[in-house]
C-alpha cells in the first residue's frame, strides 16, 4: 500500500508561515535540498487543499515536476483547477483508494486543514518536520487543532545546517 | 547575568496538556530523569503564572525543593499564594532585577502566558523541549501566539528514551 506522508518546514512554534505569508526565516542549505530531492524522488503524487492550491497559483504553479504523475486539489468551492484534477466530495475515501492502486509514495502539502480531516480519516501514514530554529508568534499552523490524538514512533531526528531539527514519524495504529 | 529558561516537554503539535490537562501521554525515563536532575541543579529560583500556580496546588504543590531559594507567582488577580512570593505588577521589571542579582538559572515553569509577556520583555535567554511523538490535537499550547518573531540558535538536538526528541535553544539578540 503507498504511504501518504505529510510534513513541511516549520518554525519552533509550528507555523509553516507567518501570519502574513511570511516564509523569509527558511534556511536553505545543501542539507535541506539534499533532504527534498530524495524525498521528491520517492513520490509521485501530490494532495493539496484550497488554500494550498491558491499560494501555488499565486507563485505562478512551481516548476513542472515531470516525476508527479498526479496532483489533486480538495475543495467544496471551487469549480475547476489548473493542472491538477479537482476532488470535491469525501477526501477520505479518494484517498483510500489512491493508496490502493500502484505507484509511489503520496505528498500531502501545504496548510493544516486538508491534513486535519485526512488525520480524522487516519488515511496519513507519516509525519516529517523541518524544524526551524524561530518562533514565529503567530501564523499558518502546520496542526491547527486537529482535534484527535494521534500516537506517532519516531523514525529518525537529526539536526542539519542552520541548526536545523530533521525528524520523521510513522502513524501508530 | 543569569539565565531565563523556558521549557518543557510538550507534544510535537506543541501542547504541554491536553484540552482537559491530559499529561498521561508523558514518557517517562531514566534519560528524561537524568535530563531533568541536571535542570535542576542548575536553577534556584521559578516563576510561574496564575494558572500554572492553580495547577501546582491543585496537584499538592509538588515535593519540597531545598535547593529552590526562590519563588515567585505573577498575577493580577490573586491577593495572597501559599510558598511563594506575589508578584503583582511590572513582570519584566521584575525578571529583569532578579537577572542581575546572584545566584543559579531561573525556570520559568508552565503554561505559555506568562511566557508570552516576558518573551514580549526580552527577558528569557533559553528555550529548551522535549518533544514527545503524539499529536495531542488540542490543548494547552507552549506558545500561544506570541506576536512577535524571536530568532534562536539551537545549542543540542538529540534523541532519548521513548522517541522524544530534545532540543534547547538561545535566545538569539
Amino acid at each position: 500500500m503507498r504511504t501518504v506522508t505529510y510534513g513541511a518546514a516549520c518554525s519552533l512554534d509550528g507555523f509553516i508561515a507567518g501570519s502574513n505569508g511570511e516564509i523569509d526565516w527558511l534556511h536553505m542549505s545543501p542539507d535541506a535540498s539534499s533532504v527534498m530531492a530524495k524525498y521528491w524522488k520517492s513520490v509521485d503524487t501530490i494532495l493539496m487543499g484550497r488554500k494550498t492550491y491558491d499560494v501555488a497559483q499565486r507563485m505562478g504553479g512551481g516548476p513542472p515536476m515531470p516525476a508527479i504523475t498526479g496532483t489533486y486539489v480538495f475543495s467544496r468551492t471551487l469549480d475547476r483547477v489548473r493542472g491538477a484534477e479537482l476532488i470535491r466530495d469525501d477526501a477520505g475515501e479518494f484517498v483510500r483508494s489512491l493508496k490502493k492502486k500502484p505507484g509511489k509514495g503520496i505528498c500531502l502539502l501545504g496548510g493544516g486543514e486538508l491534513a486535519r480531516s485526512l488525520f480524522a480519516e487516519d488515511v496519513i501514514d507519516e509525519v516529517g518536520l523541518n524544524i526551524h530554529p524561530t518562533l514565529l508568534g503567530g501564523g499558518y499552523p502546520l496542526f491547527p487543532d486537529i482535534g484527535k490524538r494521534i500516537r506517532l514512533e519516531l523514525i529518525e531526528s537529526r539536526t542539519i545546517d542552520g541548526g536545523c531539527v530533521l525528524a520523521s514519524y510513522r502513524v501508530v495504529r
